[in-house]
């Protein structure tokens, strides 16, 4: 009898540490006899039938991609709609499974992936197909409900607070007769958890970061100046942090006032770090300096928090065998058991309650000024970064990342234009 | 006999191990026999004569020290004169000196700070003050005459490097649907030794950084944007490295463009990065992302190259070591022995040398096409990214740095305005 077939699939924004899934999926399911497919691109892949065999890799190979940052399948912006709007696409998709008799179907991505796998599973059984959908979570924006937190998270978090508390040493360094002010923006158009966790940096109010601004807090100009410089004049310098997606009270993004067009009819793309720091050079007259990492943040596996990496590990074990036990439409979801000292465990949870649901960031996270994080935050944060694992490095000082080869096994339906 | 005293002063930006060599210096000292103080942010602290005993300093503390990053005794911007101009200033050194008994002084810092060693030395020799004046490498912009290298590029280069492979492997697994092109901003206004340092990142064509823009060469837009385009189009992404200190062809810088001010009065402070993705945007339109790591770069010590750390360290020896055996107006220089295996020896240099001498970046480190970096660039930055030296992390995730208790001794002089 041939192996029962798995294909595994990713999509939306990558982090440091899904290839440690994806690496845990392919070493678990080979433990289990299965032939492990990855789409190509995500659930585009999918659609257009580009699907990766993984049974060729050799188990180091396997091993060093669960050290490598980035996507290395390949993932995708593209969201699916309603079975209506959408139910050729939905077709097509159990038409691929029933083409390479995939018998589970591992969906590996945020509030839009669970949501699409929890509608492939209701096709499949109307279709009366045999087939197990479940999710996998990840996303460094951590709002996916029901899991304690979301692998890929707890890197970029430790990535944040460290960056943050090495920059604010430079600052401090210089203040005197150079930057007073430096400004750090941080991922999150939504919620403001990496910018909470950037609060991990300091312990008092002189500790750096002296302001963080979340997109929980409408932006008031006047009083973020006013407590910039009131920093200023105590600590002898200021390192704010600033959630991408802060507002103005009126809703508007604080970013997009930065973009337009210049004078040539040229796109400006700001961002909210150089507009803050705009703004306090401005009205308050102090050498500002600023930073946004972009994707350093979400990819710098060299910086991984080793609590997340056990996470992304174990919630890959945990979706094979929930595949193989017959458990359809869960996702395996990190169930918080104790704080202090940090104990987790994984456990099944209906895709029902994870799809379509935000975990928003709970108020009492946000100190009463707006312009910190509480010690309930700290408490949840902590254990999410806590603990280093470091990449291999070459002799030639860069971290061993490997590129996986991504011929695909052959077509066997028409063409479908996705 | 009164234990004869070291000042130690730094100035001009610091970086992830510029602790490391003060630590350096302490602990040689100690070992000599020496008092070592320290000046408070720089130059500046000597001329307020605000001096830091090091000596109730515990061994564990100085140890910690050396694997903080930042310039945990300050630093400062503030460039001396000719003897002419400020020759109030520079007797105000000598006075200072004098009034503690200081019999050498080790400036750490660039250009202006050899500079400024050599003409206190000269000035002491005048008044027939009995000082040995030495200079001690340091500079992440790698642009001191004569020695190999400067401590701190190192570093910072293999963040850059590091930084760009990984956001690369993001960029690539997102391309199909979302980024195609990302735009990454190093340091470096007036020489490409950090923008070219990223180009260790890749080793063939396909491979990011695609394309590397140095302030060695002319910007000309149109040609740029051709590239990303064929890039794009043979390799599905373009991962572009910009100096920010890229010129026009008439002189002008490009990040000054994208500066001025907004429709509403309100300063824009662009960067390259910014720009030159809205100009790929506009003609290309392709997404596109960009980073201004800025500070994260230069005080990164959890990235530190081992090589560079222990030149750090190297630096701060000798010149305790050369201070004590009565060498004067020299700087202890990083000298290359051999590039494959990588070995280096530390030797003394005159301070005529080096002072107002610039080290540019040979022409021939440059492809021929300006767009990124020929083996011999290779040759020379490989050895100075090579080998890992991670600080310890504390049970909360986070490096272990310190901050040094700062109170200065008595001052014996009356104040001084500088």
């Amino acid at each position: 009898m041939a192996a029962a077939t798995l294909l595994y699939a990713q999509s939306g924004g990558v982090t440091a540490v899904i290839n440690a899934t994806a690496a845990a999926v392919i070493e678990t399911g080979r433990r289990h006899g299965l032939r492990v497919l990855a789409a190509r691109d995500g659930i585009l892949g999918v659609l257009r039938e580009e699907l990766i065999d993984t049974t060729p890799l050799p188990a180091s190979t396997v091993t060093a991609l669960g050290r490598t940052p980035g996507g290395a399948f390949g993932s995708c912006r593209y969201k699916l709609g309603s079975l209506d709007a959408d139910r050729a696409k939905y077709q097509r998709l159990i038409d691929v499974f029933r083409a390479h008799d995939v018998r589970y179907f591992l969906y590996n991505g945020g509030n839009d992936s669970a949501d699409t796998a929890l509608k492939v599973s209701r096709l499949a059984a109307e279709f009366d197909y045999p087939l197990a959908c479940i999710g996998v979570p990840k996303t460094v924006d951590n709002d996916l409900a029901v899991t304690d937190t979301c692998p890929g998270f707890g890197s970029a978090a430790k990535y944040t607070a460290v960056s943050v508390r090495e920059a604010a040493l430079d600052v401090a360094a210089m203040a005197s007769t150079s930057t007073k002010v430096f400004v750090y923006e941080a991922m999150g158009r939504h919620a403001g958890w990496l910018a909470a966790a950037a609060g991990l940096a300091g312990r008092t109010a002189d500790d750096a970061p002296h302001v963080i601004l979340f997109p929980e807090r409408a932006f008031d100009e006047p009083a973020f100046l006013a407590k910039v410089r009131e920093v200023v004049e105590r600590v002898g310098h200021c390192v704010v942090v600033a959630s991408e997606g802060i507002r103005a009270a009126d809703g508007t993004f604080v970013a997009d006032a930065g973009g337009g067009k210049d004078a040539f009819g040229h796109s400006q793309l700001g961002g909210v770090a150089p507009l803050l720091a705009a703004r306090v050079k401005d009205s308050l007259g102090y050498k500002v300096h600023w930073t946004v990492p972009d994707y350093l943040q979400r990819s710098a596996r060299h910086l991984a928090s080793e609590t997340d990496l056990e996470q992304a590990v174990a919630v890959g074990r945990a979706a094979v065998d929930y595949a193989v036990k017959g458990r359809n439409a869960v996702m395996p979801v990190i169930v918080r058991t104790r704080d202090r000292p940090y104990r987790w465990k994984i456990e099944p949870a209906p895709l029902e309650d994870i799809a379509n649901h935000e975990r928003t960031m709970p108020d009492d996270f946000i100190r009463e000024d707006g312009y910190g994080i509480t010690d309930a935050a700290r408490r949840y944060l902590e254990p999410l970064i806590r603990g280093e694992a470091p990449p291999k490095y070459g002799r030639d000082g860069l971290p061993k990342y490997v590129r996986i080869p991504l011929p695909c096994i052959e077509k066997r339906l028409p063409a479908f234009e996705a």
